[in-house]
């Protein structure tokens, strides 16, 4: 329990408590949830899923019967989302899980979901400012790498199983790497850019767990429009 | 010899015998011999050098002291290419050598360029229509794989070596993991789309042997305007 938290309406049926001082949600969490492609009955793990807000949005207009399970190493963001949870009445939809994805693998068993996301933190802890506590450890990489996220995520995933991953654009060559390592296929690939005509600033994929290499170039999704607004499909995504 | 040969003015002080039977230039080699950002004194190797567009392109505007030798398995884009370094005078600047990339590291020695650029085949065997000929050896994995490309373009690399390469989206994620497997790190990547909004076509991407990993990801490259004409970037690579 926390005093300084916020209630925040998520514009789609959802509420969302979240701590000012510690992780807030960005737009690459809404981007990721609603890249992710979800079919009925899918069991789904999100890594780190700090507050909730992966699985809440993922909630919404949920194909039948989906499970999703949220991990999470750190107290306060668990702590909050169970709460958001229990306030959006998905308990029968969502499971928390406190613990650390470097060991999700040992934790669920392999071969053991339909669908992982992720929304990792993206720098290396060599790479940028550095700090300490909850909102650094959702940017660098101080409690797992890139290759833990990937590792763990190929052996929880079902054969065929899709991960579903939001990053930085200079860390896409290590993705690829990283998931032929694995034995993941990147199946789709969507550069994300603020404005038309500006490099990307994110990248969003699928990748499939002992797919056939092959991946889809999606046309970019651009956030703002000239006008500095959200463009009509980021409005969509935010409730508009 | 070739009785069916025609050239063509490239619009920027250079011609260009082509074989209208056999493979001629598309836009890929204009965009990629312009993605190439050669140094003075660079040692450059084209490799499938075809009729030689490659390295007549890149003799336009060339940084002092270059040197491009052009490797091409196949007798008649060889002759050709021979023809079009003779006819542009450029016999000091470039080389033609008859050879299989497959063995550049064996014919030129490791550690030997500064650059290898290459506009290799797209498709796999198995996929996609296929028949022989001068043509389908420029399409499709004929006489060599991806994994040729990458390995052989290491190996002939001198540490730091950039490669140059121009290829689908839909290899991308094989092209970084077989970059991360030979020791080249992505470091730039530029998605070329026909039209704006429109999935990208092509990529162009530079890696360099030994370098640390993190990319950059360009603005996306553009090709036509709206009306369907060549947009200015374009047309300045065609000498307008």
């Amino acid at each position: 329990m926390n005093h300084r938290k916020r209630l925040d309406d998520l514009q789609n049926g959802r509420m969302l408590w979240q701590d000012p001082e510690g992780f807030c949600f960005g737009i690459d969490a809404v981007l990721l949830a609603h890249y992710a492609s979800l079919r009925p009955g899918d069991s789904i793990l999100d890594m780190g899923c700090g507050n909730g807000i992966i699985p809440v949005l993922l909630s919404v207009d949920a194909p039948e019967g989906i499970h999703i399970t949220g991990l999470e190493l750190q107290e306060g963001p668990a702590v909050l989302a169970e709460e958001n949870v229990a306030w959006n009445r998905l308990e029968a939809m969502i499971t928390i899980v406190r613990g650390d994805l470097k060991e999700a693998s040992a934790l669920f068993g392999r071969d053991r979901f339909d669908v992982v996301t992720c929304n990792p933190p993206y720098r290396r802890t060599g790479s940028g400012r550095l700090s300490y506590g909850e909102k650094a450890a959702a940017r660098h990489e101080l409690y797992c790498t890139l290759e833990d996220v990937i590792r763990e995520a190929s052996r929880v995933l079902k054969s065929r199983g899709r991960l579903y991953l939001v990053h930085l654009p200079e860390r896409l060559a290590e993705i690829c790497a990283l998931a032929d390592r694995y034995h993941l296929a990147v199946k789709r690939l969507k550069m994300v850019c603020s404005r038309e005509g500006e490099a990307p600033s994110l990248i969003l994929m699928e990748a499939v767990k002992g797919g056939r290499p092959g991946l889809a170039a999606e046309p970019s999704l651009i956030i703002y429009d000239r006008d500095g607004t959200y463009t009509p499909e980021v409005r969509h995504f935010y409730g508009e």
